[in-house]
């Protein structure tokens, strides 16, 4: 069988030559990479396979340990909510992952493992790729875990005008508020309370996103509202804002926005 | 996309709720378990797939502490050099795995990994399958690891006459022949050379028997020559067999033996 005569989205014909790469996270259900990235797989020619890998958080560096030991597994994509806790367990990370505290991405150079971020390009990718401008947008972020990190100096990079940051952890929404703001320039605030006025977009990045209450009936009829809790594709959110008539963009996009890059990043393109 | 759509061979599209296997060797570029295995994965409609996994014996127990660890990995097929090592690292063997000391595969029971060995019967089923019948033949079996031994004791149970057991390590060729002999009543010698004369079946069950000097001129022009290895698919001993007229039965054989009783072991059937 060739490339050209299997269906997109499935991986090539397994063989004992196979080189393995996986995705690890707590709950695992959910995730989006092993559709996504065997159908690159495919496109790219790569005789290879990315699995879902489902452990608790008190067994990642087991699974890293066995990663490091298995000579034909390549790269591990890393999900929620193992981002922060896996950059301590490498060897080097790279410049987003420096910043964010979080790591979603791993390959090997030799005996070493290299971690980065690509969460905050891959977003902003996603929103491009649908035609979303961000430049001089204000923004309210829910969530400044792994991903919200990721996203909100992604943001600034992209050169929106404000972020507003809300988390449930207040310290936490500080903490990165500050980072942000240091290490850009851009206006960034710890908010207490997800108000929606003023804001062009509105991005969740917490796990428990959908289980907030967020007054969408004060959001402008132009606001975008923007998911990246990937199951259902149509979260709790999404679903509000849709019912006012809001945008709404998906998390999907996050991932499938950054595929190209983490591909390069593995050395299959 | 169903079932019915795509080519078989191929595993079904992946997704985050994708069931894991794997088989572990080293090397593991030869194994065919993942070609057959995803096969008929799809063919009983198993949302799984098998990985292959390249393990230096060093590592075993990690890769093993990883799969007790990793929630959505059911079941694990082990091939040389492991068969030996991982019986020590479970909770529980069966039967075949007890009376061979090897295991080649592993499924969970809540949190127990329970091992049994499948060769001995896929390699009789696989002889089955090409017509070829066992009973009152005389065997000369090369090699007394763990293949070797799954192979003699499926032998004494499919009624063969006698069986010659020859290894470089004559020690380990004598207590094998000593414990098929006692558990079986059939007659079973270790021997100083592989000799073929008087012998209507030679069974290659050692990983270097391809560099044994097997001296096929001496060989019945109705003996039948089986070799386990994998790769190359048509070994040297099948090579010498074929140029001297003799019938040959290859590798693949004794893992397509096995694959219907693994998936029972495996509960997807």
């Amino acid at each position: 069988m060739t490339t050209e005569d299997a269906p997109l989205g499935l991986p090539l014909p397994l063989s004992g030559a196979t080189r393995m790469y996986a995705i690890v996270g707590d709950p695992i259900d959910q995730a989006g990479s092993p559709g996504l990235f065997n159908q690159a797989f495919r496109r790219v020619g790569a005789h290879a396979v990315l699995v879902p890998m489902h452990v608790a958080p008190a067994d990642l560096s087991t699974l890293i340990r066995t990663f490091r030991a298995t000579l034909n597994w390549d790269g591990l994509v890393v999900t929620v909510p193992h981002k922060v806790a896996v950059a301590d367990l490498l060897d080097e990370v790279g410049s987003s992952a420096e910043r964010t505290g979080a790591v979603n991405a791993i390959r090997k150079e030799g005996d070493r493992l290299i971690g980065d971020n690509f969460d905050g390009t891959g977003f902003v990718e996603g929103l491009r790729a649908k035609g979303h401008d961000l430049r001089q947008r204000s923004v309210l972020l829910i969530g400044a875990g792994g991903a919200g990190r990721a996203v909100a100096h992604a943001l600034a990079d992209a050169a929106v005008s404000r972020i507003d940051i809300y988390d449930i952890d207040t310290a936490r929404a500080a903490t990165l508020a500050t980072a942000v703001a240091t290490s850009t320039g851009i206006l960034v605030s710890s908010v207490a309370n997800a108000d929606v006025v003023g804001h062009d977009l509105i991005v969740n990045c917490a796990p428990t996103g959908g289980k907030l209450e967020i007054d969408l009936t004060r959001a402008g009829s132009d606001t975008l509202v923007v998911d990246i809790v990937l199951k259902p594709a149509i979260t709790p959110l999404l679903l509000a804002a849709r019912s006012r008539g809001l945008i709404v963009h998906e998390g999907i996009h996050m991932l499938s926005g950054q595929i190209e890059t983490v591909l390069r990043f593995f050395s299959l393109t």
